[in-house]
């Protein structure tokens, strides 16, 4: 149904998409002007609360106020409600337009998601969000019950608990990472129960919802048969070595900094949760304007990456990355075929691929020359992790947001709305009209961008 | 002969490139260690003059001490020979590799750089290397003598003017960019003259001598038959769009800084100067560190682009950054297939140019960080700036040179090496074996890398 509607109305699956997400932050910006969602005396710009509402659907996380000094327990309520929304919005139409371009890829990997679009399109959209919706509520649910139970001993009502509990459940899951400490996870500095739940939960927001349903399917399902597909073998690797080759670094730079002199379970656990955490999180233990430019500029690379497609990160993606990574090592010894798991990698995907890393890093470029100009009092190495921050979806920010002007604001704004919308399906939905080129080996598609 | 040497011994031509390498670096490490090279009094280190071998014989032109103020007469001979020496050499294997590869590509491209290196290889060497030698010399010669004239009225003795008339020749035609000022050509701020003759010899030696050779044919042969090659339509269009896009960005951001009030003759004469230098020669009319961080951040990206193939500029090339645009553009209209001048683009000529993308941004990624570690006073700008510069073998700084750490110095000169050998021809011949792709247009090969 949906699909005829597309064709009839020659939408593109793009259109609808953009169409989708202006619909989403226009309601997000409404909902944020309602009386009551900021405390009493506290004033925000309509810049601001649309700057809000872009960041709380992109489920990025970056914020141009203090969400404890300015929300109201209402406003906490619709903006845990906005991310929400987001965050399935942006599982789903990842998880869809994928389902829509597999048309085109073969009946074994939609399988594989078991999910049979083909039959009743309608029907098949609905079973995709209500098992997302499931999935996400019940990592969420026990996420926010065992922190809730956990955070008893740092407040006096049950209320307050749950409420934190919830929040920071819902902040890690969706990975938008907004906090309502005032100080992201600082608070949980020392304490590795919280960091360890959350870190947890980051993962299975970020890891991508295939990869959820396969494993769901693998644990469940008892079928001899079953294979996870290329696409969840390559983006849970890549996702796993981009963990400890951030881990590395971060431990290996900031023994000499941040580190310096501490424990090895503090270094480890500062380490591991930036790692996971630059992958889409934003959730921070520590001051991240203390880590050496280095660690940073690392920091930026990572979120520049960003999780897995049909996850609620962003950034190019773990697969696009992980091609690029392939195709480079082939290359270097004189193959053109990406060969993997025992499948060939298609050129299409390769080609993809390269595309996106492009256009991202000429969005990436752009956009920091932007805010040079219209920021002059933020340092380029600032202003790269700011946009690498909006791009990847990630949140973090070496504190210049809020003193952002608003033409900066803009930039910023835009390419978290780039960063979701575009480089997800705009090179999708648009570039896949190409012939078919012939191959030795059993071919398999994976998602890309 | 070489072909076959290079075939019983088992070596490939990267082998020897990297061989020639560091055989040239080593002989002029010692030609700058010779007794009275140096000024009495000054003490070169020997980390310094093997940074200045390597920066000489990439033709970079990054310095580590003011060469007017450590280099004698005889030492700066020396330089020029040792950077005269580093072009021929960067040129000719630059257009040597290429024709080596150019055996699988077709009669029709080698015809049209006019060497028939099939039917003796040595004789081709040998008329190749003539070739350069002599294009080369004519440029230097004709620019030495116009410099020379102009430079009387600047200095007392003709000898005076015909060194330094002579040094700015060479300089800007291998456009090495080493000065002998002190500080590169801003004595010449207002002489528009010796500006527009520089820019015209730096173009001359970035362009590609096979856009030369093929220049030259079109001009005396006579010949109506004659077509300019793919690679020569595509370099060429390339340089001048980077040319007036780098012009028209400088004007744009320095009109409201360095150039505010300036007359608009100096406004562009200033944006054309850098833009032209950034290409891969490196000079400079005014201190680019009172340039906006914005202007320097896109001068940073023309260094990373550099200058054509087999020339003797760096960077990824002016072929690569084309094809990924064409391909990107290509790609967003759902087409495959890169169509330009009535030619189709090879598809290995589009993954070569996707490798050497993602390798050269792994390489500046990877070396910013390194910087940031070792040089803890410098700023991100600056060092990504630094390292660009030394990849691109522009040469231009914000002034960190001399100032780096041993453990930087290392860095910057690994990074002109790899800059210079690695992405011209590493990719190119390690990575040539792929099947032939089906195509419905003639196709055409040109150079990447
Ligand atoms: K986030
Ligand atoms: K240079």
């Amino acid at each position: 149904m949906l699909h005829k509607f597309i064709k009839e109305k020659q939408i593109t699956p793009f259109q609808l998409l953009v169409a989708f997400y202006f619909l989403a932050i226009f309601i997000s910006f409404l909902l944020l002007r309602i009386p009551g969602v900021y405390k009493e005396g506290q004033e925000v710009s309509v810049l601001d609360s649309l700057f809000t509402a872009v960041s709380a659907v992109s489920v990025t996380g970056l914020t141009v106020f203090d969400l404890s000094e300015t929300l109201s327990d209402f406003g906490v309520m619709i903006l845990m409600i906005i991310v929400q929304l987001g965050a399935i919005g942006v599982m789903s139409i990842g998880t869809f337009i994928w389902l829509l371009i597999g048309k085109k890829i073969g009946l074994r990997e939609r399988q594989l998601i078991m999910i049979d679009f083909n039959q009743n399109q309608l029907s098949g959209v609905v079973r995709l969000l209500k098992e997302i919706i499931k999935i996400l509520f019940v990592i969420e649910a026990i996420g926010a019950f065992i922190l809730s139970v956990h955070f008893m001993r740092y407040f006096d009502s049950w209320s307050e608990a749950f409420k934190h509990g919830l929040f920071a459940a819902i902040s890690a899951t969706t990975n938008s990472g907004f906090d309502i400490t005032g100080h992201s996870f600082q608070p949980f500095y020392y304490d590795y129960f919280v960091q360890f739940i959350s870190m947890i939960l980051i993962v299975l927001g970020a890891i991508g919802f295939p990869v959820l349903v396969e494993i769901k399917h693998y644990l469940w399902m008892k079928n001899p048969a079953f294979r996870f597909s290329l696409f969840t073998k390559i983006t849970t690797v890549t996702y796993g070595v981009l963990f400890l080759v951030g881990t590395l670094v971060i431990l290996l730079i900031e023994s000499f900094n941040t580190l310096k002199g501490l424990p090895w379970y503090e270094k480890i656990f500062v380490s591991m949760f930036h790692s996971i955490s630059t992958r889409s999180a934003g959730l921070t233990t520590i001051d991240v304007e203390r880590f050496n430019e280095a660690t940073n500029l690392f920091l930026s690379f990572l979120m520049f990456v960003g999780s897995s497609p049909s996850s609620v990160g962003g950034g190019i993606r773990t697969t696009t990355f992980a091609i690029a990574m392939l195709f480079l090592i082939n290359f270097a010894n004189g193959r053109k075929e990406i060969q993997i798991f025992g499948r060939e990698i298609s050129m299409e995907d390769i080609l993809r691929s390269f595309a996106v890393v492009i256009l991202a890093s000429l969005m990436v470029l752009i956009a920091t020359m932007l805010l040079s100009i219209t920021e002059p009092d933020a340092t380029i190495a600032e202003i790269i992790f700011e946009i690498t921050s909006a791009f990847g979806t990630c949140g973090m920010s070496l504190g210049i947001t809020e003193n952002l002007s608003a033409a900066g604001k803009i930039v910023v704004m835009a390419l978290m709305f780039i960063g979701r919308v575009g480089l997800l399906s705009f090179l999708y939905t648009l570039g896949g009209k190409a012939q078919k080129p012939k191959y030795r080996y059993p071919e398999e598609r994976i998602i890309i961008g």
